[in-house]
């Protein structure tokens, strides 16, 4: 799980609890205001795992050995550029991830705006709390219990088949990429768009944004993404070699 | 949804909260300490349903319009007298209770002891979160936003039928009897008891539970238990007319 800037030492300590509860272990903070952090730590009764927690200097870092990166919040100010499913049918996919071999991780953002458009962008999927349209913002030590406790009980410890797509369906399929070679493909194509002279330095961010997204939105298999990262590199290389002149290198 | 005894003001406006974004409404508090009340109420941002809840001398007053009362809490310490339900497989249970009619109580525990043997009494079930062996014990606000999650999505506005015994199954299963009504067979039950010189002084309260706990467990709907009531009633009659000497009367 992921703590992204959290602010408030009773919400980490809050949500350190509901990881204990429900029989997690790895918490990874993300930038952390450093007072607030020393406070949740050293609170009485903390939970052996907050003491343990990963501190990480970016969400991208934090999610690197990730195969499928989840991220949480509700949603009504922005309209998301992933795929959000709601709480109650996140189980089965996690699952299939589980079963692919990958390591999965649930994000939240800080109480104060939640996960920004760039922490969206390392997500391959949005989950959204079903709540009441009149008040739909939960309290985050709130929101991690309720996600915890779902994927606790109908994605590790369900007592039986929990979805009509059991896991043993998918044996074969292959092992997805991790956030870190996704990221190393982005980088690889990136300077390749530049180099081709298909990014303009104006456009260079928005490109890198839209990029991040669509790497997650194809479901890469580890496999998948070495072999773009050799054509990529490839080409890049040949495009180096070749004058910076319209005709293209053959 | 009935909190006894609450004392902790942050737990409280966690647990408005968790029912505001739930879509629930109706709050009850058992014997609230009132400094600790005062200060929830006026908290910044309390929900509106918190400013409405109602306070309540007992928990016997508080469900006494509900047929069927289901209690919270981790039960390491004492054996349930109760059937016990794993939170999962509650769902089903309140849509045919509500199918049938009846209110359905949530009652959770003050965050020093939980429910009390004699709060327990007055529930027909117990639901548990299945938690950790290792860290079992929950934060109030956590446990009610979970309990609440759960019912919100699998029993009040499921996608699909959500159990393999769909509401419209028992539309015929008459309604169910109130808890006040229980009381009041109780006791009926209890003065005739002794009136019969079934119940020595000594065993009164002992069996003044047992009474409470057995009537619960058999599921007496609404005519039962009037029915009830008035056989009873005749006994006792009967009972005070006769002399108090040995023989039955006839």
């Amino acid at each position: 799980m992921v703590l992204v800037s959290p602010r408030n030492p009773l919400n980490i300590g809050a949500a350190a609890r509901a990881m204990a509860n429900f029989g997690f272990q790895r918490l990874t903070v993300v930038a952390p205001f450093a007072a607030n952090w020393r406070e949740a730590r050293s609170a009485i009764g903390a939970p052996e795992l907050l003491l343990n927690a990963v501190e990480s200097p970016s969400l991208a870092d934090a999610v690197a050995d990730c195969a499928f990166v989840v991220g949480t919040g509700t949603l009504t100010s922005r309209k998301p550029e992933q795929k959000v499913v709601p709480l109650p049918e996140l189980a089965p996919l996690v699952v299939r991830e589980l079963a692919r071999g990958g390591r999965v991780a649930l994000v939240f953002g800080s109480e104060k705006h939640g996960l920004t458009r760039e922490d969206l962008s390392y997500c391959h999927l949005l989950v959204e709390i079903p709540t009441d349209p009149g008040q739909p913002s939960m309290n985050l030590g709130q929101a991690v219990a309720v996600c915890l406790y779902e994927l606790a009980t109908r994605a590790f410890h369900a007592p039986e088949a929990p979805s009509s797509e059991p896991a043993t369906l998918v044996p074969s399929a292959p092992p997805a990429a991790t956030s870190s070679h996704l990221e190393l493909l982005a980088g690889v194509i990136e300077e390749t768009m530049v180099a081709a002279g298909y990014s303009p330095r104006t456009m260079q961010a928005a490109n890198r944004h839209d990029l991040r997204l669509m790497l997650r939105r194809l479901a890469l298999s580890a496999h998948d993404t070495r072999r773009m990262l050799g054509l990529f590199r490839r080409i890049l290389w040949r495009l180096k070699r070749a004058p910076a002149s319209g005709h293209k290198p053959d």
